[in-house]
This record gives structure tokens, sequence and C-alpha cells, in this order.
């Protein structure tokens, strides 16, 4: 782990003490967010030391342009960003006109923050010196609130602590933002109509290329000792509308100001009507007031602890972790809106761009189907589905032929919107990671309508598309699979990378299958599936030879698959020679220097024996994690989930529990040095995934939910709830049982360790 | 070809008839260049219709900002762009009211251009019809100075052709243009003054960033019959300046407008006396006037002609083709300064950005050898020294230690100014390249002390380079070079690439050689030489190992060196089976599918056979050419030269002559459909090569110049010359014999077909 500041708590997130170095990484770790929209933790008042500014709104974002020297033919014409929108938490302070400014105070003192998970709130409070002695205390909370998820609230107090002040309190709205990850200082809003009625103001600027139209808009009210401050003015500029209020405070007097703020955008509502919507939630919301609004987040907050809270009991670093991670998870994505996906930095940073990659079918699946109604889970699958059009044009424009589809490895609406060759064009397992999750879909809901509606025609593009990438090497007399990246993306454009080869070959024999039990089961869907892909018996054959006749790369020597053809030329040097000063690797090594070491950014092989773990014996799962794990560094937030799962299934717990830590942790603790670039959400599903498969042990085979459960030595006790075809068990694994709690109407059997135990509502069975 | 209008002609490139959509084509064909500034073959006139403006001014870039999505470590900060200069040469017209511009003309007759080679000139006539049926007739003649090589020259001349006329004519200076290849419409140049003084005008304007300052300016005159025009106003924007000239022209009268125009700029005088130097070389293009300054560029051209031409009897389209290259050789870059170098695209237009590529020690060198005085090939040589520390700069920011050196891929200044991964961080042969031309200026220049005086360093510093960059491969049981990309762009990342190999190996041999030839003959520069780089005999141990454990990948069936370890692995489809609508596949591919395909863009294993022909014997030289060549699609202009010539070392003159027409007609007849963008001059050294080597056979071994001269059957005759160690020798090859005709003072030996011949001076010598 690289920092140790974040205070251990069962529910909260804490920081005590103000530290400069750490405004950044603490504006990732205290950030909000809704589902619809979220913010870093940044500080309502004005502050002039280093600071990432962030607020977003789900499914807005802006078309880069990113135009390098040489151009490839075949790249799409965007990189979509993920947009910093039009701030509305601000509040401008000044005392006997001093602004407030925690960078340049005197002295702050008692600096804390709390973000409280439980029931969905941040909270900050300071007492600070400024230039002119003036002492003062500052509490603030706000929320983003859950049940009206356009709006937000924050209660703002301020006591001065030593003597009479003239204080002057300034909301306001500010569309005039930009991007950190800029690469011109471009802006990328216009804004087009700044007004005000009363307390409340408006900002409606819609984003350039994109054209997303949006209202920012503020509702606030100041008292001091229950008397109402006035609003003395409003001030605009271009791209900016404050309120001015203006009191004098004696000493140990409050003034709290109340500002409600948020947005609604044209994604929801006519355009034209955007402060009319704007002022409708703000109606609903002021008639709560921040009380009732309050109340309201916590009881939401309480319905989603309810299904999927993990408790661990013994371990409050452990504890801490995974609430955090669960949390994050519902704070980006809750399954309303099918148009929406679990963006890799969530509501927390800019990086990487785009809203939805394979994490979402590989990591984020499993955590959704099991936390939720299933309806969340279709919403996911579904989404790829409404681009599979899409995905076929991306694969046309690349030369793939007879509707063949190659889904983009980064996208906001279906369109690619990544352009690194290695990666938009070559990085293709992706497509396997869509099949895999219908396959998953099935396996754990025990709903099959998805695949005749659907997933059929997403599998039959997608085994088109690995057909023809395959070709026959006459060398190898087998068909080979040339110039891809594995998910291990320190390799690029290697040949038969085995991950990919295997998941190709997986693919096709998958969607032949489906094909044939659709023709049985579901004539109708058939005939129409038939009719629109042109599927014929030639093809389907066709397919059939190349799953058939793919080549996998061996070592005779090891006795392991891998990972591509080339990679025993490598110096095979393990990681833990690797000297400190040169991790992570990605921010100390070129990457040619990378791409020719044998270190391993996430399981690759390893990743492979994940999803067709009942394809391999456990004495080959032993053997490739010996051989593969020392090369591995992790600097993929995806790799240590899938590793802490493997090594508990060989029962080498400790290192399970290390690499659970560092998935659980990973931003807490930054153990890849980038946490002020905001917080890695997707592999937050891979840590719920390294508890409930992992030391739970929990499997789907034939038909049945398994668990092979042990504990960490650490820990006490643990448990978890998961939704296995609309039953609801809770597990509580404790140091010498386990028990099952059935939550239903029917009886249900499960496995554990092998053995039958039969589950009645509302009974807790040992095993 | 793609494109046949220009006018077959000795010394002309003639076009004939005006094509609006031949125009940007024309634009790079007739572009003018005198070494120290270059422009395309723009109208003075406006043009509404589709164009490329460029001017260019050596050794001016911008280092634009290209961060792409997702960064890698060790990237540079810029890529340096090839700049649009202030245009200079705008003369803006209008009769009765109505602007010329030959996109909205009526119509347009007797439109022709001509390139005069011979000379040195450009010049463009025709009759255009306006909308108000005002028939007129130009004729403009320009030039870019030799002798004063800040200075060009225009006349524009037009004639009423039907009635009587107010015309206009407005000559401006504009520093408000761009680049074509901006990715955001940014604007490099800040104009920071404006002036006039008289018939002259002066825009002062310094690039952004790189704060390279710059006078353009400008003098005008006008005449009719002799009379002279007086400018009647002067008009002024932000960016530009024009004089205004008004008067009537009779029917059949004709006005004259001269114009004197170029720049001054900080790289050779004072920033901020840049207004004085211009009028310093105002007073002397004017004290010649345009016919005093025309007799001297004919006579500049006629100087360089005399010993670089090549002429061909019987094939005007070969004769045009070569004095076409040796003109635009001659236009880019002349020698006399140590800072500039040939960028692959001269002045002709802005792509691929930076002016130094291997192209330049490659294929450049041999060239500027043969033709001019050994200062100039020594100049580009110490162009490398000069670099040498930045060269070990950048090694070292990819990871490389112990002052080892890489050259950069691109450069101006040392730096490496281009960020694809693959290129930047892979295309690692270009340091092979720099070790050669040191060897083959020694071999061909007999002029040893550039080793001891600078050149030992540099070998040494790229020796040091290879032995880290190679790793021991334990399953090969050889050193191996992996993650590379070879001249052959259309493979990335490969293992072993067999050219990179072998360069490596030889780069460290031949270090070591030079090292104990300087230790013997040399031993103040040795010792210089080894306080500066301390190598010590165990390091010189370790280097000798590696080169010699160097693995190279065979193929036993083919009995061939392997392009890369992958190479057997595609589908082996030849190029004839390509269907013509997929050529060329570097504009209907994708990336990945390049990538994976079997095609070539250049010579790679056969640019090895190149270099070091002597190591292979002509059997081996076949085979290889019969089993890639078929491959090879020859989409980079480096191409066919190479293949060229070895064709015709394999007796295949008819292969050999068509690949001649593909170098030296490459941009005439547009193979590669990208003459628009600007014509390939780095190549056109190999077109050279082509007929020297290819044909005639010029080979140096053994300290002698050998000849083993053929013909193709289209030509009856052809000659050139050679500067073989400061002694001049005319080739003159017919269809029966070869004459050798030596200019010098003493006699010498050279070899024709393995035969001794003597030549004395002044006499010619048939062989």
């Amino acid at each position: 782990m690289n920092q140790e500041y974040i205070t251990p708590n069962a529910w909260s997130i804490i920081e005590e003490g103000f530290d400069p170095e750490l405004v950044q990484s603490s504006e990732s770790l205290f950030s909000l967010g809704n589902g619809a929209m979220g913010q870093r933790a940044n500080f309502e008042e004005h502050y002039s030391g280093e600071t990432f500014q962030g607020s977003y709104i789900a499914g807005v974002y802006y078309p880069d342009k990113t135009r390098v020297g040489w151009w490839k033919n075949g790249y799409p014409e965007y990189f979509a960003k993920v947009l910093n929108a039009p701030n509305w938490i601000g509040i401008n302070i000044s005392i006997n006109n001093i602004p407030l400014d925690l960078n340049t105070c005197k002295q702050v003192k008692d600096f804390r923050r709390e973000l409280n998970m439980k029931e969905g709130w941040y909270m900050r409070s300071f007492r600070a010196t400024l230039s002119n002695d003036m002492e003062i205390k500052i509490s603030t909370t706000r929320f983003l609130s859950l049940a009206l998820d356009e709006i937000g609230s924050i209660e703002y107090q301020m006591e001065v602590l030593n003597g009479n002040a003239e204080v002057i309190l300034q909301p306001y709205l500010d569309s005039g933002i930009k991007n950190q990850d800029s690469n011109w200082d471009d802006r990328f809003w216009n804004t087009t109509n700044i007004t005000s009625n009363g307390d409340r103001a408006f900002i409606e600027a819609h984003t350039m290329k994109t054209n997303f139209a949006t209202c920012t808009f503020m509702q606030s009210n100041a008292n001091v000792a229950g008397k109402s401050v006035e609003i003395l003015k409003e001030e605009q500029s271009e791209t900016k509308i404050s309120f001015y209020y203006k009191t004098e405070l004696e000493k140990g007097e409050k003034i709290t100001l109340t500002k409600l703020g948020g947005y609604t955008t044209s994604r929801y509502h006519n355009a034209k009507a955007l402060i009319q919507a704007g002022n409708d939630v703000l109606d609903k919301a002021s008639a709560l007031g921040f009380q009732g609004l309050l109340e309201q987040q916590k009881k939401a907050w309480s319905e989603i602890w309810e299904m999927s809270d993990i408790t661990i009991e013994g371990d409050v670093r452990a504890q801490q972790g995974i609430r955090f991670n669960i949390f994050q998870l519902n704070q980006t994505y809750l399954g309303k809106d099918s148009r929406l996906n679990i963006g890799p930095k969530g509501f927390t940073g800019e990086k990487y761009g785009g809203s939805t990659y394979w994490d979402t079918e590989a990591y984020c699946l499993p955590f959704y189907m099991a936390t939720k109604n299933q309806n969340v889970a279709w919403s996911l699958l579904e989404y790829r589905y409404n681009h599979l059009e899409k995905a076929i044009e991306n694969a046309a424009m690349l030369g793939f032929k007879n509707e063949a589809a190659l889904y983009p490895m980064v996208t906001m609406n279906g369109e690619e919107c990544h352009n690194e060759w290695e990666i938009t064009f070559e990085e293709i397992h992706r497509n396997g990671a869509i099949a895999f999750a219908i396959y998953n879909y099935y396996r754990f809901t025990g709903d099959y309508s998805y695949i005749p509606e659907m997933g059929l025609e997403v599998l039959i593009g997608i085994a088109r598309f690995w057909h023809q990438r395959a070709n026959w090497s006459s060398k190898k007399g087998k068909y080979v699979i040339l110039g891809v990246t594995g998910p291990n993306e320190y390799e690029n454009n290697v040949n038969n990378n085995w991950y990919t080869n295997y998941l190709a070959k997986w693919c096709i024999e998958y969607a032949l299958e489906q094909i044939e039990k659709v023709k049985e089961g579901y004539p109708t869907d058939y005939d129409r599936i038939v009719a629109h892909t042109k599927i014929t018996d030639d093809e389907l054959e066709q397919w059939d030879e190349v799953a058939g006749k793919m080549f996998f790369p061996k070592s005779k020597k090891h006795n392991i698959y891998l990972q591509q053809d080339g990679f025993l030329d490598k110096e095979l040097i393990t990681a833990e020679h690797l000297d400190k000063s040169q991790r992570p690797i990605n921010q100390k090594w070129s990457w040619d220097r990378i791409l020719r070491s044998p270190y391993i950014k996430q399981a690759d092989v390893l990743q492979g024996f994940y999803f067709f773990e009942d394809h391999f014996s456990k004495e080959e799962l032993e053997r490739h994690f010996d051989f593969y794990e020392p090369f591995t560094v992790h600097e993929s937030s995806l790799s240590p989930c899938v590793h802490s799962i493997q090594a508990a299934k060989l029962g080498r717990m400790e290192q399970a529990y290390r690499l659970y830590l560092r998935t659980s942790r990973l931003d807490l603790d930054d153990y890849n040095r980038e946490v002020e670039e905001g917080l890695h959400i997707t592999s937050m599903a891979g840590t719920w995934m390294s508890i409930v498969e992992g030391f739970g042990g929990m499997r789907v085979l034939e038909d049945k939910l398994h668990f092979y459960p042990q504990i960490p030595e650490q820990w006490d006790s643990y448990s978890f709830k998961v939704n296995f075809r609309n039953r609801i068990i809770k597990v509580i694994i404790e140091k010498e049982s386990a028990k099952f709690h059935l939550i239903g109407n029917e009886e249900m059997t499960i496995r554990v360790n092998g053995k039958r135990l039969v589950l009645v509502p509302g009974e807790t069975v040992s095993a």
C-alpha cells in the first residue's frame, strides 16, 4: 500500500487533520454519486491549492478529436471524454473581507471529513484562522439524493469564534469549467442562458458537438439563529451566477446556508423546458427541506444495504474496504436507465473516457445479478443487444464481412470511441466477455428468455467475428489468431494469446449450441433469427471447423499453456526481483520495456481459468497459478480479485487475504499510486466476488448453488446475501461453521462442500 | 500508376489544360525550393477551389502537443510539425471589380504550367473569361533564388483581351495562415509587427512555443508599357498588409507586376534586426532586378546539373523522372547548414512532421556523397554527432544505462518528436542506419578522419544500445531482440526482425573493429574517447558475446531468413491476388488487418541484403528476392528503388525497369495516391541509386570503384557522374558499350565487370 491516512471504521470513511498533499486523494475517496450524477469531494468554498475539480452527469460526454501524427485507417472519429459538468456546489465565503481559502489560512485545526456510507452523506468540518486572525468554525454536510436523483443538498454552517465579523456568503453556479484532461484548454460547454427567480438561479448550457442540453440550478437560503438573511444582490458573469448574503455575526453566532442544486438535462426532459423541470424538482425538494431529504436518503441507502451488505467481524479495515466498494458501485449504477453503464472511474474522475468496457460483463455483472432485482442484469445485457448494429458496423469498418460483430473496447453509445490500434483493433477479447455474460446470466438467473429474445443474435455476430478473425497456419496445421492484445495489456500485438484463442473457440461452440437449443425450443424466434441473420448450415460447419482446430500455445517444459507464442523468449525474472523504485512499472518504464518484459498487468491465462474453471482440474490451476502469478504486478485494478479467488480455491488463505486487501482497499490505501485521478469502480465488483466466490466459494453448477466456505484467520465471521433465481439466501460464515438462511416462499436445495443442504424459508441451517 | 497528365519532356514538368481536380496534385509537383525555403505551387491570385496552401522555412517548426487518451511513459512532449509559414506570393487581382478566381471563371483556356528544372523557374499562363465577360491573359513566372536564398521573385503579367478595363492588383503578405494538419484550427504564429516603407512591406511574426522570429517581406512595382503605376494606397489588417495598384488597361495592353519576397529569420540574424536584414537582401535583389536574378538562377542551376545530371536517351518519361528527382533533392538540401536535414516531404507538404529520419543515412547519403563536395556528406554525419548527447538522453528516458544512445526516429533538433510507441520506441533499426552511414562514408570517400574525430563515439553509444536491447532467451539459447518494428512498418512489435538483429550484430562488431583501429592509429583520439566514454575491456567482451550469439530466424522449408519469428503463421497469399480496389492497403484496410497480413510495405530482409550485399551470395539474394518481393506492396516510397537495384543485379531488367519507373515517377504518376499531400523527397535519392547502383552496377569494393553496367532495352544510352574520393568520373552506358571519362589530375584504376581499367585524366575509355 502507499497511503494509510483513512481512519478505520466499519461504516464511514474518515480523514482527520488537514494535509494539502492529500486533498486530491480525498477528493476521489469522498466522492458522491446517485447513479444519475456524481461529484468529487471538492470544497464548497474557494481553494487555491492543488485540486481536481469534478462534477459529472451520467451519459453526458464530449467527443474529443484525438488525431495523432500518423492516422490509422479505421480509427473512430473521436474519443468520448467523461465531461466535467457545471459546478453547483460552490459557496464563496469571506470574513471581514478576507476570503476563506484553506490554502492560505494561518492555521487549520480539527479538520475532519466523513463519508457516511450507511446513510449516504458526506460531512466536513474544521476550524480555521484567517490572515486577519479571525477564527471560524465550518461544518458542511452534503448528499446527492437517491430518491430525487436530479438534486443534491448542502447545509453549510459557519461560526465566528473570536469576535464579531462581517461575513459574506456567495453560493454560485458556474458553467465556465474545463476538463483536467483537456488537451488544449478547450472549453466543452456553451452557456446559453443565465437567469434567476427569487432564491433560485439557473444556468442553461449545452455541450459542444454532442449538444446535450442541461440546466444547472440552485436554490439557497441563509439564517442566523432562526432568522432569515436576505439575498442582498445577485452577481452575473458570462458563465456564472451568484447570490450575495451579507451579515454581521457576533462571537459564537452561527450562520447556516442551505443550498439545493443539481441538473435537469435533455436526456430526460424537453430541451426547451429544462428550467421548468428544474423548478419542479426544486419545488419537491424544498417542500421536504434538508432534513426531510436526508431522512429519505437514509431510508434509500438502508434498502440498498439490506440486500447488498457484507459484514466482516474482527477486521475493521477489511470491513471498511468491502463496504466502500459496495457503496461506490451503488453510487455509480443502479440499473434504472438501460442507456447507462458502469464507467471505470464512475463519477470520480475523467480518466479513460467512455463509460462501457468489458469490465461490465466480466466483473460487474455478477455483483448486480446477485444483489439486485434480475431486471438490472437484464438491462446490462440489453445494452449490448441495443448496440449490436453498431458492433456490426464497427466490424465492417475493419474489413469483416457477413454481419460479423465486434463490440467497441470503449463506448458511450455503441460506437467505438478509443483510438490506440493495439487496443481498439486488437483487444478483441472483449467480444468474448460479452458472450460469456450471456451464458453467465442464464447460469445464475435460470432465465433463458434473453437468448431467444436478444442474445442469440449477439452470439451469432460474435461467432462470425471469431470465425473470420482466425486464419489457417500451414506451419502449425491449426487455426491461429494473430495480432491481438489480451487482458494483459502489457503485451500488444501478440500471436495466439491463449485467453483470446480459448474464448474464441468457446464463443463459437456456445453459439452453435444455442442455435440448436433455440431451434428446438423456440421455433418462432429461431425463424426470425435465421431470416434476419441468414445463417446457413454451411456457415455453421465452417465455424465448427475453426473452433475444432484452434491452436493453443503450450510449454512442454513447464507443462502449462503459454500466454502467447513468444512468452518463453522473455527474460523470465519474477516480479519480486523488481526494485521498489521501479513500481508501478507503468509509471516508471517506457512502453517497449514493459512489452518485452515478462510482467503481467492482470490475469490473462488465469482469467480464462476463472471463467472456465470447470474445464480444468485443480492441479492444472495450481500449476498455472504458480507459473504466472510471480510475474504479475497487478497494475490493473482488475487483477487482484481474480487471483484472490484462485488463491482461496487453492487453499492459500494468507495470499488470498493479502490480495483481498489489495482489491478492497486499492483506492483507500492507493496501491497503484493514482487515487487522485479517481476511483477504480469496476474492479470493486471484483472485490465483491473475492469474498462471495473466493472465501465463500460460491459456484453455480448443474443449476445448484454450491458453497465451499473458508474464512481468513484474521476474521471472526463474515456474511453476505445473494439473490439466486429470485430467492434470497443469507450466508454467515464463522470460524467453525457456515450458516444459511433462506428468505422466500419455497424450500430450496444448495450444496455445501459437496453435500446437499435443504433450506426452508425463514430458517437458518448450519452446514 | 494512378495519373498521367504531366507532359513528357526531358527538362520540364508541364501541365496543359485546367482541371480543378488536379490543382492539389500540381501544387505538389510544381513546388519550388532553394534549400532555405520552399513553397507549393499555389496560385498568386485568390483561388476558392480545393487547394493546399504551403510555404515553408527550413528549420522553422512548431512543437504540437499530441496527447492521446492513454499516455505512454517515455513519450516526448511534442510532435514537431512542419510549419506553414507566412505567405509572400499572394497577388489579388480584380478586373472591373470582379476578382480573378480560377474557380469561378466562366471559362479558362490555354492553361499551362511549366517547371523548368534546367533553369530553376516555374511559369503559369492562361486565358480566362470572368463572370463580367472580360477576357484576360495571365502569365506569371517565379523562382526562389539559389544565390540569395532568402529571396524569391515573381513577374506577374496581365493583358485584357476584349476591351478596356479598370484593373486592381494587390500584392500582399499574410501571416494569418494555418497548418492543414492542425488538429484544432490552432494558429501557430503570433504576428507582432506590420510595417511598410515605400514599395516595401514587412510582417514580423514569431512561432508560438519555439519562438522562431521571422520577418516576411515584399517589394513590388508595376508598370504598363514601361510606365510605372504608383501604389495608390496600402491596406492592413491584423495579419496582412497589401499594396493597392489601380489602372485602366486598354484592349491588348499589358500590366507587369514584379514582386520580390521572402524571409529573414532569427536562425541567421539578430531577432531584433530582421527588418533591416530584409531591407539589405531586398537592396541586393532589386539592384539585380527580375532579369538579373533570373540569369544568376540559371547559372546556379547549371552548376548543379553539371555534376549531378543523369541523361537518358530514348525514353523521355524515364529522363523526366530522374531529373525531377535530382531537381527536388537539390531544391530541398544543399548542405550549407549542418543544422538542417532532408525532410521526407521537403518543402512540399506538412505530412510526417520533423525533418530527419533514417532516410537520410540509408537513402540520401550516397546521392550527396557522389554528386557534391565531400563536405556535404560530412555535414550530414556531423548532424548526428552533434545530437549524440540527446540520443543518450533519449535512451536513458527509455531505461537504458551507461550512455547507450538511441537516435530519435523523427527529429528537428536531436530530440525525439514522434509519439507512436511502435515507432518511437520500437523502430530502433534507425540506430543501425546511422552506424552504417559512417561505414559507408569511409568506404566511399576514403576519408577515415570522421571516425576518430566524431564517429567512434557515435558507434560506441549505438553498440551499447544494442548490447542492452538484446536479451538472452533460454528457450532459444541465443540472444533475441523482442518487440521491434523493422523497416517494414506493416509489422509492429515483432520479435527477432531479421534486419534489426542483423544490423545490431553488425553495429557491435563494427564498433569493436573501429575501437581497435583508432587505438592503433589515433592514440590521442583514443585516449580522449576512452576517458569520455569509459569503455572497458570487460564491456567490450560483453558486446562481443551478444553479437556472437545473436539469433536469426530461419525457415528450413523455404531455405531463407525469416522477416521475424512469426512470419510463417500468416496466410501467405501473394500481393498479385489482392483486388485493385483494396490498394493501397494503407488507405483501405484497418491497421490490425495490415499487421496480420503478409504484405510488406518496403524491403526488410532485402534491405539488409542491400546494405550487406557482400555478405551473401547471388543465389541467396535470388532466393530471398523470390520469396519476399511477391508479398511486397511497395507502399513505402523507399521500397521500389532497392528492389530495382536487386532486380538489376539478378539480371531481371524488365522488372528492374518497371520498379525504376515506379520510384522515379512515384509522384509524377502518383503510384501511391497521395501526391496532393506533397512529394516523397528522400526516396528520390533512392531513384538516383537505382540508376547508378542498379543499372550502372556501381560498387565500392576493396577501395576500388566497380561497375557492372547494364541498360534497359527501352533506352539508347544513359550517363551519370560520380565524385569518388575527389575524382570525378563520367560514365556513359550505351547498348553495346560503356565509356568512362575521368576529370582530374591523376590517373585512376576502376574495375568494370571484374576487369581492371585505367583511367587517364581527360580521356574517355571504353570497357
